[in-house]
């Protein structure tokens, strides 16, 4: 069955970070501070091989990443069933982008649960949403690919960063040479 | 050797999606709906067992999350880089915090185009960035962790959502009963 493309607004994509309201933007934030252990209370560090990354408390960067791509998961099942919908259920569909229009979705979780509680109908949606999040995650969303992008990714941006970083230092000593 | 914490600001995280500047806010934007292909010319739509994902136009998911996880390890580098500073060369850190305070995270590959330029002591600072997040994205970083996270993530969420709306709602039930 072919169904047409449905938009998200952009603006309901989740941010990386979103449920963290404790930490605050300045650099400096005592009552972060006061959030973390006490330097002398913290258990002593495991010796491995790893380089030590900072400044992520209890959750791993691991777990941290873990969260964004499930509010990441969130916004693709929604979009998922938005094109489901689309093609044979119009009245659901409306429904779904008129919730959509007045629900964020930068919390995935509590997008679902309000939607749960909108109207009988409205709960179907959800649990259909929850569904397809599931299998999305665990079916259709390539990990292997993910990890091969990420890496080609990274070698490619710090060649090009390095290249350019180059080229505008060669030109401007071969202007100087002049 | 024993490093202790250092934090960066939480608002120089980078958002889901930074670089889709053409793509407005509003739902249903036309400029938005020219970018995209016509109907008419799409490819024919590949046959599989996966579900259809609309909206990512050229970009796949797993680009859009690589994309994401890249900015994410431009932070990590840019943290962990801060943290070996901080204990065995003050005057670079302070250098590094002073530059971090006035630019941001938010483009990782930015940030380290500007740091190169900054002066030559930072161009070091900005090379050993770009080789820590290449070694921690291939080396450190637990990609099998992350897959296991998630899927354990989206399996309790969904359960923890499903039981609190049965018992809100059993309890609704029982408050109309008496």
């Amino acid at each position: 069955m072919e169904s047409s493309a449905s938009i998200l607004p952009l603006s309901q994509l989740p941010s990386v970070f979103p449920q963290k309201p404790k930490r605050s933007n300045l650099p400096y934030n005592p009552s972060w501070l006061s959030n973390s252990k006490p330097r002398a209370s913290r258990p002593p560090r495991m010796h491995c091989h790893k380089m030590y990354v900072p400044g992520f408390g209890e959750a791993s960067p691991e777990a941290k990443a873990a969260n964004n791509l499930h509010s990441f998961f969130t916004y693709v099942a929604v979009s998922i069933v938005c094109a489901q919908l689309e093609s044979y259920n119009t009245e659901a569909y409306e429904e779904l982008m008129e919730f959509l229009s007045r629900n964020s979705l930068n919390d995935g979780d509590q997008f679902c649960a309000n939607l749960m509680r909108e109207s009988s109908r409205h709960k179907g949606l959800a649990l259909r949403i929850l569904e397809v999040r599931s299998a999305y995650c665990k079916n259709d969303f390539e990990w292997d690919n993910l990890q091969r992008l990420a890496f080609k990714m990274v070698d490619e941006s710090n060649t090009r960063l390095m290249r350019d970083y180059v080229l505008e230092i060669s030109h401007v000593e071969g202007e100087q040479e002049k």
